[in-house]
């Protein structure tokens, strides 16, 4: 897996090349819904904060449906499934098809491309063949693409072309992520906190370890901790390590420095994951970085950082309960 | 404290009575937004999932500002803060007020009142004196009767009244805050699992046992945590106490079954929560269960439930980087 990592750069610049198929512009357009889970989830994730500063609000939905109420004539659906076959995704596409046609798809395959096929949807083929984890910037790059040739200007291609550039860094990716992993090897359950601005870089970070090193995490936001989560700390039995996320707003920076001061006072090893750039280039940056030493923490480990037995089984069961969802 | 929860009954008999102040109607109203942290923030995240049957879709912000682009002239604001003097809510609707006059206020006191008189805003003002954390349904309650005079209905009058009722049941709330209690009480570091559709209530239960019984907790929300979350329990080394919360939905109640199940397979104790009635039900009784089961583990760990000390550091470190606040 680590190979496909260490290629992102090459893979995103293909992906800047990948064709928009059935692109038209969609009039009157005032919000986007993605829907998709996991790997391709954390793709909406990002997309919602990286355009908090443009015209158009995004709104992710990781179900096996759509609220009705989301969806009106001036929403535009955005289905991500790297495999084209969650379930999730393609059930919640379909609910959203009664609603309307204003919806376009990301997949490498399965059932989601025959929907934008049948459909003349707006849609885009990515590279087949990777885990979902690893294909993150092969989603999230085009995704820009497709949704400017729809007529929704998110960010202009030139600072997406700049972002990319940054995955050109493998040294740099390489030595922060050996100093996570020897910062997080001996743990058993760490913490990753930031800002709600990069929450979806802390879901990722999260996300990486329990699947490529088969390790629970916990997420916590703030400002939102410091009302609740930050109490269960003042007596707590279990003390373990925490992966900080620095932001690139001074006063998330002064809230994230409180929080680690505070944390490492009660005997809580702190690691300060200190990005730069835009905030594109920190999510991609900072995936990149987690997807190394969550690998590497496998292989320590002498874990399978590829298997993912645990989502099989799920998925296999899921055949079971098929006919309990209705459209 | 554990006198407040016990009372909530009264406490929202009284809210349905409250005077909605500046009431009106404000028309072409399609969503709601809700600025709000902690204990008045998960009234927004309840008011989302009641609405998704709703013709209004609501989307929560918890940070010191909301985005420009989710307010638009069809956006109806609803800012809560029990003290009314949460900075994060006070900027955010500050910010809010920028772009729209659509917004209501439920406070006790404090500057975010000062801000809906002198605005001419509806506002509600509720019970004062209790930790906000127990003012839960008579900041709820009130909000569904604040936003019907406005002209947005989200449940009828009849099916509040209803809800109310089952707070009546403190032997049950009592019987089951003591299963629960018996069962996580030499938990370090409890997990609680829910729906998506009852993440407002998993949220909920956890920010009780951090600010009353001072324990960290982790929550998990499915199907999202069958695409990772569950790949991290392959080769944990801590594996503590899970609380699930039942659904009112069949094939919610299959996952919650099988990840239960998945979990108890790999050394997990498992709890199940069990609800009945509406979602709104399910939602204040399993707050006045977790309510009562939190003191109680506070009272056996020989912690003051009420005292929050760190939250009281925040906002003092607040005060002093307060300046970095611009609107």
């Amino acid at each position: 897996m680590l190979e496909d990592y260490i290629k992102w750069y090459e893979y995103s610049l293909e992906a800047l090349n990948y064709e928009v198929i059935n692109a038209r512009l969609f009039n009157g357009i005032k919000k986007i819904v993605v829907l998709g889970m996991g790997g391709s989830g954390i793709v909406g994730d990002m997309l919602a904060s990286i355009a908090s500063t443009s015209n158009y609000p995004v709104y992710v939905y990781k179900d096996f449906y759509v609220p009705r109420n989301v969806i009106d004539d001036s929403t535009f659906v955005l289905s991500i499934s790297y495999s084209g076959n969650t379930l999730e995704t393609i059930l919640s596409t379909k609910k959203a098809l009664q609603y309307t046609n204003a919806i376009a798809i990301i997949a490498s395959g399965g059932e989601l491309l025959e929907i934008a096929k049948s459909n003349n949807l707006p849609y885009i083929i990515v590279r087949g063949g990777l885990a979902p984890r690893a294909a993150l910037p092969i989603m999230l790059i085009p995704a820009f693409k497709l949704l400017s040739l729809c007529g929704i200007e998110l960010i202009s291609n030139q600072e997406l072309l700049k972002a990319v550039d940054i995955l050109r860094n493998i040294d740099e990716a390489e030595k922060i992520g050996a100093e996570i992993l020897g910062f997080i090897k001996s743990s058993k359950l760490p913490i990753v906190v930031s800002s709600l601005r990069y929450a979806a870089l802390a879901i990722r970070i999260k996300n990486e370890f329990n699947e490529n090193s088969k390790i629970p995490v916990k997420v916590e936001i703030l400002p939102e901790l410091f009302h609740n989560d930050i109490v269960g700390w003042e007596a707590a039995e279990f003390k373990d390590k925490a992966i900080f996320i620095d932001s690139d707003i001074e006063h998330e920076n002064e809230l994230i420095n409180f929080y680690a001061d505070y944390l490492r006072d009660i005997g809580i090893d702190i690691y300060l994951l200190k990005l730069k750039g835009s905030i594109i280039e920190r999510f991609i940056f900072g995936s990149l970085i987690a997807g190394i030493a969550s690998v590497k923490l496998a292989q320590i480990r002498g874990i399978d950082p590829l298997k993912t037995k645990s989502i099989t089984m799920y998925k296999k069961m899921l055949q079971n309960i098929k006919s309990l969802f209705t459209l």
